[in-house]
């Protein structure tokens, strides 16, 4: 049986508490909030605890707090030599206080606060600053995720910037896409099975392979009429660029 | 029971050929291709011509060919008064000849060759430049589709913007996404769950909403690290326009 504290009480956390209380070979000890009652629609209030002097002992302490909080967090936990870990994908390892044993448990999935997510298929990124708690690490991620990776601090920084083209910048193509058909009256709904449909190819395609469109045929003529029809600045050289890197991606490869 | 002619043997042609055969209340009468042999494997070949002069009658012509083919195809069909429709996003309802009762049936979804499609979840975007045709054109669509919406020639238009947006985009953000794994030694694997749940959010909440990220937290630190991260030149304009961008879309809405 692993022994588990939370510490922290945001989106992430609560997710992984769920999570961890719902796993078989793990015991969620105790997790700490500032503000205790932001976890009380999840754990009873004695596994609730806002004082770092009040933390039980477990075999892995999951600091999930906001990025620039992480190093002050660790830092005023007082006990030395246990395995600590943070849950940011932007955050080295080397930010948290070196008293203590460190590690990364980074889920690689974007939580909202009303949406459950099925945590089997998260990714979660694992790092240990010693060889020797990897083990345990890995032990306790799959408990909870069928897809578990060893991933280097260097290695999830470049992680975080992909995780923004694929992600954030994606879901703003879908924004801007949603702006276009409110301008001319037609329902976004039009669009939905189109957006499924495209993220559901690359399970099959490479993403380069799955490429269609004015930009990659290098159809002039509709890129011209696309350019003239787009009389907002900001789109237009989002087209612009987007449509030139489309073809500088499929040129080199070609 | 509503009579169907496909003309084109392309991509979409097919998709449709299949479709009119699975259903309940059409005949496909026949398809056109001026290579039958391209047909040969949805139809018996008694059903596929590659002559103008041999198209027998139907309710409703469908021209599922290239779009710099529709105008010259439609021409040559030897026949008047007839109902002809063409599937293409991106080319106006005034391309096709006029000797005939013209309308667009326009299926937006990306279709590739070798994945099937439900046809029953792809919006049709049907137009019909008299109004009189337009019940039977509905007739036909609501007979393979859930999802039925009646669009100009103009909306059209801006719809196959928001496409190229929403897809070729989108899916182009997925490409870059790769090359910075691949560039990593990281398997892009582990960022599909992540593309997944993107696409799947908005069918909760409006992308505007759903935005996550650096940029939207105005998070500077982090923008600035992805920044200097990006050394390839192409990448770190797109970064810097995208992220310009959905601050803009927040600042306008907030």
């Amino acid at each position: 049986m692993l022994n588990v504290v939370i510490i922290g009480s945001g989106n992430v956390a609560q997710h992984l508490i769920s999570t961890f209380q719902n796993a078989a070979n793990v015991t969620l000890v105790q997790a700490y909030a500032r503000q205790e009652e932001k976890l009380l629609h999840l754990l009873p209030a004695d596994k609730i605890t806002n004082s770092f002097a009040g933390i039980k002992e477990a075999d892995i302490y999951i600091i999930s707090v906001t990025d620039d909080a992480i190093a002050g967090v660790s830092a005023q936990l007082p006990f030395e030599n246990r395995l600590v870990v943070h849950t940011s994908g932007s955050v080295s390892l080397e930010q948290l206080d070196p008293k203590n044993r460190r590690g990364v448990f980074y889920p690689l999935q974007t939580f909202s606060k009303n949406k459950a997510v099925h945590f089997t298929t998260v990714p979660l990124c694992l790092e240990s600053e010693s060889e020797s708690d990897y083990p345990l690490l890995e032990q306790l991620a799959k408990e909870v995720s069928h897809s578990v990776y060893s991933i280097s601090s260097e290695q999830r920084k470049s992680l975080h910037v992909a995780a923004v083209f694929v992600s954030n910048f994606a879901n703003h193509m879908y924004t801007l896409g949603n702006d276009i058909c409110t301008e001319n009256n037609i329902p976004f709904e039009i669009l939905k099975p189109l957006i499924q449909e495209t993220a559901n190819k690359i399970e099959s395609l490479p993403p380069l392979q799955a490429q269609t469109g004015p930009a990659v045929r290098n159809d002039r003529q509709t890129i011209a009429k696309h350019l003239d029809f787009l009389t907002d600045g900001n789109k237009k050289a989002i087209y612009t660029l987007l449509t030139q890197s489309i073809q500088n991606s499929n040129g080199q490869k070609l």
